[in-house]
């Protein structure tokens, strides 16, 4: 298994994000007015991208976030309105450099976020934008709401060398993928994992593995990625949440991840850690 | 590195939490009705313990959450105010069965965030709860809000065989634990363990490994263990962050393990994974 660990899209450093700076408001003032500074340019709810895929950026108007720096460049964002629709940044992701790929995610789930808690969930008042961004303080009772981040499970179960993949109805055509949920309270990743597998397969696992992780800003999930030792091949497939499940063989997912035109399925596009697990698997 | 993965207090699979049952109202309240349903237990906002240190439970009066089943029978809880200071929750912890942990966790978080979140912060109208427990929803704006889950990276540096721990302003005299941070928006864990590491220590890190992982309920964190690699043991310590951080060899975190009257430093608690990953590294 000398395979190096995998590096998901969205994975990486992004900007310097200079923490420490996001409670000093006159140090942000100060350096939204730098030569340097710059503000991510938005078009329809998305960030905006150079015809090389890098983001693009404009001089400070509304430097409402401080996102950073870009060597000793400061770098912003207005709190923009993100297109509703996950599916529309699709297209974007598919030319997106991988370099600015973090960054894209950071501003993309903080926007949406700040979209969706504009008013405190302790009191109900409006809540005012601190710390360059990334936090809302209520002037009522005094609470502080910080961004979400929601980790998810996303794994794949294996039996007798076949994987477990299926297929959510709202996905494209022949595509199969990763099974995933909701990483729940009370739960550390071993069992969220155990727990999705048998709630939408019914099948029970062992030897849990973590892979590589993955922020998926549709709004503001952490991808976790992980692969799991079936103890059966029995398939109760909840079809409320699954559309059909099944196993596949090696050679089956290297011609879907190969684009085959004879492939049984579909694969996860690029920018996916479902995509990554499977290549990593391919790779063990 | 034969060594079985590790088991942090609060891991495992606690009950069937039945989740595709949260839906159905009339189900839940057949369940409450039925003769084997329970309820927790609260005293002065944690959880009641049995002398042996299991969760308590009495009959359904309030049964607002629905916590799944042991076995066939059904458990629940109202939503209590939660303790405010966490700290009163850590002589429980120490009597707490570890096959109550997960469930002693999922109650507390689910409750602390209902305590803080009656109101919909999409546009601040009271919200109701919904789906047996496990999200509010806004019959103003139809808003659904999720309990949270806010992942935290903890990680161990290593450089020469050494060990790097540090000590929180808050933390009992002469105890070191495992640096830790939120993982934000646009982060995954590698980039977060090496962001956290960088800011409240000046040193950077490769080759981050994922070790074990822990819901936390104070409020409601799921604390991530890694390991990395430090690439130099020269320390520029964030003191807003650290009174004080240092490396210390084996010989030391094995004296400080066993409770030893020279050790140099008091280990966690064994309820805390800081001290899983100081067990893990120290078997390896």
């Amino acid at each position: 298994m000398a395979v190096s660990p995998p590096e998901p899209f969205f994975s990486g450093p992004g900007l310097d994000r200079a923490d420490a700076l996001r409670a000093d408001e006159a140090a942000l003032r100060a350096l939204s007015d730098a030569p340097d500074a710059t503000q991510l340019l938005w078009r329809e709810g998305l960030p905006e991208l150079t015809p090389v895929g890098r983001l693009d950026w404009g001089p400070p108007s509304n430097p409402e976030l401080f996102l950073g720096f870009d060597g000793k460049s400061p770098r912003f964002s207005a709190i923009e309105p993100v297109a509703p629709d996950a599916w529309t940044a699709f297209p974007l992701m598919a030319v997106l450099d991988p370099a600015d790929a973090p960054l894209f995610a950071a501003a993309m789930s903080l926007c949406r976020w700040h979209g969706r808690h504009r008013f405190c969930a302790n009191c109900g008042a409006p809540t005012d934008v601190v710390r360059g961004g990334w936090s809302r303080r209520c002037p009522a009772c005094s609470a502080e709401h910080f961004p979400r981040v929601d980790p998810v499970v996303i794994m794949l179960a294996e039996h007798g060398g076949k994987l477990l993949l299926g297929r959510q109805p709202h996905y494209p055509q022949r595509r199969y993928s990763a099974l995933a949920g909701f990483l729940e309270v009370g739960e550390n990743l071993e069992a969220a994992v155990a727990r999705e597998l048998f709630e939408e397969a019914g099948i029970r696992v062992r030897n849990v593995r973590y892979i590589a992780s993955q922020p998926w800003p549709f709004p503001s999930s952490l991808m976790i990625g992980c692969h799991a030792d079936a103890e059966s091949d029995e398939l109760t497939i909840d079809t409320s949440e699954l559309d059909d499940a099944r196993w596949f063989t090696r050679e089956e997912v290297a011609a879907a991840l190969a684009d085959d035109p004879g492939a049984q399925f579909q694969a996860p596009p690029k920018a996916a850690i479902a995509r990554t697990l499977l290549e990593h698997w391919l790779a063990a």
